[in-house]
């Protein structure tokens, strides 16, 4: 059974105190595992990957590269519906992110300065793709798609094979993407090899890509030696919706996120206490079929919601509170609502967007960041396969009308040299 | 004596790999003792961070909060040049940061898929200010008015107060930067409370700031619970100058680095031996009288370095090996040589551009990536305060064309749920 709640309830807030502090995952320490394994690689390179490989997947490959006769191979047998299914949704996320390209800039103010910025790719981008039954097409769009965007020149894709069995889809899905180069390896000795290099993959400057929890511990470790996305907890929905929807349909949108994983956690928040039992019911039908039905239960059991409010103001409070990962809005005017929620990694607007479009082909990325970290960050995009330069170029006017400020202020600090290297140049001018 | 390097020499990739390999930091590892200060914190609140502020800053305040009567107490203290020369720095980093902010965007498909993206900021930061000699007041410019210009409607800021001794400067660029509240704390006891808040102190939402090897861990631990800034390394300076410079001055630049730590790293590449050798002369020269000469003699000393190269060309590919922090191109035409530079933090063209104006007053931001970080992060910017949600909004038309897809993918992926969800709303539009 979800928890029930109702705003208006005396102890409301306690109840919900309890569903934002719900702990829904162990992360194992798995942490000194890690650091050996890294350590490995970085001593002793392939010898030390392929013994890795050979231990998780139980293969020892002759080379870590999958050639392009064996993705051909595979792929070709990928049927022509999934093949146009995967274009589709990946013309439609190329389309999204080039509009996130930014601008670079460059003015010259009253003083004469000349400022600005400039955007650059990442050179070399590696990204990490599961293996296994959590090997999914779609994030390889999501997360390679971006990359080639910003414009990175050498995006190197690295995925386990356990028993040696390639996964067609994912590999269609990275031809289709533009990946350089894919590896059969994975864990954290993937992350190792793709960060410091090996005799056979070099080392990228960024690593995207979800994974277990060895991968993460690894991202973490090689973070500041190369650059990482986000580390990505269970999966998330809020769906605020009021009686003008069909309860079936609502419940199948809570039940694509709690199909998941049983850590993920699906929310309702409706107007209307009659719509949220119709809800309840509906799920519980639901889950008599559902293949997943096992992992989606307990899910929706141990984490799922149902929150009955006055008003949509207070659904839009309780939302901010809870900074959803994913945010639906089945209600009259989804736009106006819109307009009152500040944290939500993606808000989907309007009975006609299931949260599943997101998943594969609405445009935007479904990497998107969960636990309540949609406060103070944002789901993957273009600029994060980018970097940003400033610029700046005085004139002898410029320095003459700022530099005294930079001279006041370095003394003010103690560090002369920073003075002197304005004084130096002031002096000159005003012989 | 630095290094002297020149790119014609055989031996000079195996010299150039020892320069950009030399480690120049060597972290405490505190992780312990900031574990266990940050649970103290989080169990205890208030009284645990006032203990903390008594053993290590040797104070029992009354209250955490700096008053609104002391910081006004202090600041009237402040010289009016001093004065002048905040406010102007200030005034150019807002008008550079208000550049910055984002655009939304909105747009239809040929579909009739309405997508995009919205900007919001972080509700409330906490920006980090070190006691003693490394608290700078243009560090608390950089980082709190790009806050104020994002829109941070909250901004905590604390800064231990060593004996009760309050900074007027600090508190003045406080002020002027538009921060919200000040807290008389430090340390790993500081970071805990901005994060998980005390009776005293309301959470944030993220973290920024410089800090010591206590405060650098205690923001990686609480990293998750809130967002944080990079963990810079020591300061890195390399200056790109032909023959028509002034060695002394070229001498300054390199010094302004070099008087940070001893760990910061200065490097000048010159087309011109004997330039090399006068700029290395000017720097003995001024390392004479330097106030800081015992630091920056040894930063120039361990890891300073003269190389030559033939041509510009060299240079450049050399400069994006070191991506460095900052980079000065002191060169007859700064902005064609900057074109073909791609990893740097901020770039300083031309003579009249000496790095210490960007440290001040140019308006760029002064927090930048160090330890080769260029490679695939940016400086401090308005952005780092903001948080993007994606919107999408589809009709039955949109749906009718872009869901077959995701339905096809859903499946391939087995995630049922996801497919039904899109299924059941096709249904009812072919019924």
């Amino acid at each position: 059974m979800p928890v029930f709640l109702d705003a208006t309830d005396p102890e409301f807030e306690q109840g919900f105190t309890t569903l934002l502090g719900a702990k829904r995952e162990d992360s194992p320490d798995v942490d000194d595992t890690v650091a050996a394994i890294i350590a490995d690689v970085r001593a002793r390179g392939d010898a030390a990957v392929i013994d890795y490989t050979a231990r998780f997947d139980r293969i020892t490959p002759e080379t870590l590269a999958i050639s392009s006769e064996e993705i051909a191979a595979a792929v070709a047998a990928v049927p022509a519906a999934e093949r146009a299914a995967l274009e589709q949704a990946a013309a439609r996320i190329r389309a999204y992110h080039e509009r996130q390209l930014p601008e670079d800039a460059e003015w010259t103010d009253a003083e004469g300065a000349t400022l600005g910025w400039r955007w650059t790719a990442v050179s070399a981008a590696g990204l990490y793709v599961p293996g296994g039954l959590a090997s999914y097409p779609s994030s390889v769009l999501m997360n390679a798609i971006p990359a080639k965007v910003a414009g990175v020149g050498r995006l190197a894709m690295v995925v386990p094979t356990p028993d040696g069995v390639l996964n067609p889809l994912v590999l269609l899905a990275a031809q289709i993407s533009g990946v350089d180069e894919i590896y059969r390896i994975g864990g954290a000795q993937a992350v190792a090899a793709l960060a410091y290099g090996t005799e056979s993959i070099a080392p990228v400057d960024k690593i995207t890509g979800p994974g277990n929890a060895y991968v993460a511990a690894a991202k973490r470790r090689v973070f500041g030696k190369v650059g990482i996305d986000m580390i990505a907890g269970p999966s998330e929905i809020l769906v605020i919706a009021d009686a003008e929807n069909d309860p079936d349909w609502i419940a199948l949108d809570l039940l694509s996120q709690a199909e998941h994983d049983e850590s993920a956690q699906s929310i309702l928040i409706t107007t209307d206490a009659a719509f949220g039992k119709a809800v309840a019911q509906a799920v519980d039908k639901r889950l008599e079929t559902l293949q997943r039905r096992a992992i989606a239960g307990a899910s929706w059991r141990d984490f799922g919601a149902i929150i009955t409010v006055p008003d949509l103001t207070t659904a839009a409070a309780l939302s901010d509170r809870i900074a959803p990962e994913h945010l639906e809005l089945c209600v009259a005017d989804p736009d106006a609502l819109s307009a009152r929620i500040t944290h939500a990694g993606a808000i989907f607007l309007g009975q006609w967007t299931p949260e599943a479009i997101g998943d594969y082909v609405g445009g935007p990325n479904h990497v998107l960041p969960t636990a309540r970290s949609a406060r103070f960050s944002s789901g993957l995009s273009t600029l994060d396969f980018m970097k940003r330069t400033t610029l700046a170029r005085m004139t002898p006017a410029a320095l003459r009308a700022i530099g005294p400020a930079a001279e006041t202020l370095a003394q003010s600090e103690s560090l002369e040299a920073h003075g002197l290297s304005v004084t130096a140049r002031l002096r000159t001018l005003n012989d």
